[in-house]
């Protein structure tokens, strides 16, 4: 039994969304939108799943759960990255748990039924002489790796703009081979609110001044990048950034990287941004007053004050590449009200833990950083859910949140 | 996907509810009707919230959680009590986390929006020249001081009734003087069963006899308290009583209280009751043989004999007032199958703990009564979620249980 | 508010299922087939629910919980088995907490109405006079006995056809006297999917190669009992399995016991199976290399080599019967996800716990099997809860799995 309800329209709901304002409260407190979500975003667009760094050799493999899906991403026998459904074709068990690992095959804890690492089918006991092994090969997912980092696809037919994005964003990562890399350090924390709260925290840096001091130090302590904007008190400081930019150009021209920020962030079912800024102090990476980390640098970088290369992906993924190690972050919805964050350090191949780096030091500014943004997420999860909540607006220095939610609207109008 | 389910039209559930029997199963365990229980019962009527005493200095705050609404109470610079929506304005986050405290301004967390205790917005930064701070005051929640105790009302437009049923009850609350008191102590309980189970089984002492020894020394061991109903056996007792009644209502002449009960529970919006019952043995509270339990009485009283004036009001408390201390319990849905249940103890405001009472033996009675009542209500939930429930007819010594179900029916089929 | 869903026609699902494959997977994860399938299959059906053993004694008591449905299942004075909706007739309060117990009346905790084991009202406090206590007596729930099982129907009529096959069990069982058992011990788990995947799993020994060593030692390793099957690898096996199948058809010829097995598993409201197979090595019990773990026989049995009788019954129970102790299994869902798994172990009643056998040898083999089953299913749940699960073929091992399916799709569509 059940009380009769009013449907809610999806596609209405995003048409009357108010520019410039936050979504209403069903964005993120309905179970059903938030199975839209996983259906219309998670489920029609390239989603970032794990660097390829994970799984440098043959048979070597992560399991990625995308709302109830679970996708084995595994290193074929030919080098290539596959990615299949986590599923038996017979019973349907769970074929690898959740986590990571190698294997020469994937064999069922059932009933052992057996596949190669290429999805074929090899073995399956007692059936029938008319039993046709080749239908009954693991599913495939769509996946790319692009730059080091791969991504999934869920739908039959994904996004045809990812080549254009793939081909604008690895200029920028090629010098550092983040393919090649080593992963140092990985973290998975869950915060109690929607995934959405989670990516518009991601996308603005307003609330750093209060929340984030360990992450502060590394950045320029201005609030606007564009000389016009800049308050008297704020000028010496612009000056100095001014001055830290124009050595950030000359570093990037010694190596012939690509000069200007793109800014792609909505209009297009793969938005992305990606943008180079200067860092403040010693000006090399989250260290202290910005002081290098890892004493390797990143692939072939070989001036450690190479700023901090950003990139933002709609709709769950943002990284930071800098001389000495790279974060990458992946944001995974678990219900409407629970998301995962993964975020993992890299660094260079060869670089030794206890001579070259600590975790501990290289991790700590984004340790502190993702528990107190996920402080802030869940704060803003419990007021949203508020019947007493109503939609309010950015402010000038919220524009990337903006562009996320236009984005987010954009997909739902283009798929519902 | 969903199984076809027949919706349910709750005011032709209200209509059909036999007289004198306890609801159907889905007033209790439908998550439909709980929902409906929250917007038509909790969001239209008057609920009880805090003691005055909670807030005695500007500043001083309690955040109250009625179902997903959570509502700031505070106390402003003028020393009035003011109630708002605890949700910012700006991205939506909670402004105070559950609990109490005191501040001189709300300020949000995430981006610093600050408040003033009246509710309007004095700072919000980065929003643009044409940002207009008058729209983006906190939302107001209609609130109500009576005689010490606050009361909310999330309606626009709450019933109407509310000044009369003030102005009956005023007179009988003032000897008390409860707003100067002292809050001696507060326990939360949460009871695993439906809010209105909760109330029924607070509005019958059926279950006292074989449930609370503790409560039970301090009333006269008679079930009912008309002459003719008295049988034999217990006309001894009921002799006793007489004395005391008789005893209590010179008490009540001495300082010009107001002498006979007052039941409206049923038939209005605010329903209530209001009566005064001379205690057992000592004859002065709920201490051992009826003993006082603090060396100084309340307010202006000054006969330590003078009962428990008890206080039910529909839909979510009850109260008792002692020549040396009250009680005061809030009943506050959590889900449909949860209910929290505050209870707060204040005592004469130059009381000292230690030297004219201890919180062990002020509180026992009612810590040991609530524990007990949550094992009654926890084994009904139980039963009426079982298909083989169906209600059954309520015996004499249960009105006012009926008068709570009649209530709520009748304020159903007023709302729905 | 609520996306719109297209409402399940569970019937035509039934329909649509594909003969040799598994189900869908809304079978699996759906709460409102889930739902269903308590109406359905547990409300219209005969469901095992404890061994007469639990309960030797006038007033003894076990509380069994069928989801919401909570019965009382008690011996009555003249030692008959009845069994009655667990909630008072009053305010609809758990009578009898979970478990099980001896008592002389049934009292309610709330108000002390009380009942007499067979259900009548003797006690109901401050009734108007007009009060017909014959009216609220205990609701009654259909109950038999059959062998020493005790069945129960919630449905106003029962399946006509569980006479017929109690009079096809009862032979069979009736050498081992399970009424007059001991009960050596009993366990319950719980694990993480759904009560099919559970039933599922039971029904079939192909994936016990791989999962349980310690319960495939009392079986001959062979896969298929039929001798065209058997691969010349097994033919030697296969020769000592018949040894042993002559030697037991002499033992039951000796007690005039039922030859021939019976498989009525699909086609009727009441499915079941019963069949009778040697055991390997000693060839008596679950012991190492077939050993007998208890001293005693059960009932009448002489030879302790009396094989395994295993009775399978739809929808939630299966029964391993040997010559020293019975194990019985029952079925119980909890959500549509979570299933309970209630072992228990009976001897003869006259063994004595640390002399005839120990608790620890006697259980060891079957608390390891549940387990690691349990392991099985909560995978199977995961992988059909991942819409890239399809189903897929049985194999030729599978044909009682494929039974139980066909069973339970015959049932849905007979009932729904």
């Amino acid at each position: 039994m059940s009380i009769e309800t009013t449907p809610v329209d999806l596609a209405s709901m995003a048409d009357e969304r108010a520019a410039g304002f936050g979504l209403e409260a069903p964005f993120y407190t309905s179970p059903e939108i938030y199975e839209q979500d996983l259906d219309l975003i998670f489920g029609q667009h390239w989603i970032f799943a794990v660097a390829e760094a994970e799984i440098p050799d043959p048979g070597d493999y992560v399991t990625v759960d995308l709302g109830p899906h679970s996708v084995i991403v595994v290193r074929d026998d030919d080098e290539n990255v596959r990615a299949f459904r986590n599923v038996c074709r017979h019973r349907g068990s769970r074929l690898l748990e959740s986590g990571c690992g190698s294997i020469g095959n994937i064999v069922c804890p059932y009933h052992q039924w057996t596949y190669r690492v290429d999805g074929s089918l090899i073995f399956a006991e007692s059936q029938a002489d008319t039993f046709e092994y080749d239908k009954f090969g693991l599913k495939p997912v769509n996946v790319r790796a692009v730059g080091g980092l791969v991504f999934l696809c869920l739908a039959d037919e994904p996004p045809a703009d990812f080549d254009e994005v793939s081909q604008l964003i690895e200029p920028y990562l090629k010098p550092y081979d983040l393919a090649s890399a080593k992963i140092a350090h990985q973290t998975d924390i869950v915060e109690e609110g929607n995934w959405k709260l989670v990516m518009e925290n991601n996308r603005e840096c307003h609330h750093c001044d209060a929340s984030h001091p360990e992450l502060l130090t590394a950045y320029f302590p201005i609030s606007r990048y564009e000389a016009e904007d800049v308050p008297p008190r704020q000028q010496q400081i612009f000056e100095r950034y001014l001055e830290a930019q124009a050595e950030l150009e000359k570093a990037r021209e010694a190596i012939g990287f690509p000069n200007g920020d793109i800014c792609q962030l909505e209009g297009k079912a793969t938005g992305f941004q990606i943008s180079h800024l200067p860092l403040d102090g010693a000006g090399a990476s989250f260290g202290p007053d910005g002081q290098q980390l890892c004493a390797k640098l990143m692939g072939s970088i070989e001036d450690p004050r190479f700023g901090d290369l950003s990139l933002h992906m709609q709709p769950n993924s943002w990284f930071h590449f800098l001389g000495d190690h790279a974060v990458v972050f992946s944001v995974i919805p678990l219900a409407v009200d629970r998301t995962l964050v993964r975020t993992t350090w890299l660094v260079n191949p060869d670089a030794v833990e206890g001579v070259d780096y600590s975790v501990e030091s290289l991790t700590s500014v984004w340790r502190a950083t993702n528990d107190q943004d996920r402080v802030l997420v869940e704060g803003t999860q419990r007021g949203v859910t508020d019947p007493g909540y109503v939609p309010g607006p950015y402010s000038e220095v919220e524009g990337e949140v903006d562009a996320f939610v236009t984005w987010y609207v954009q997909r739902i109008q283009a798929n519902a």
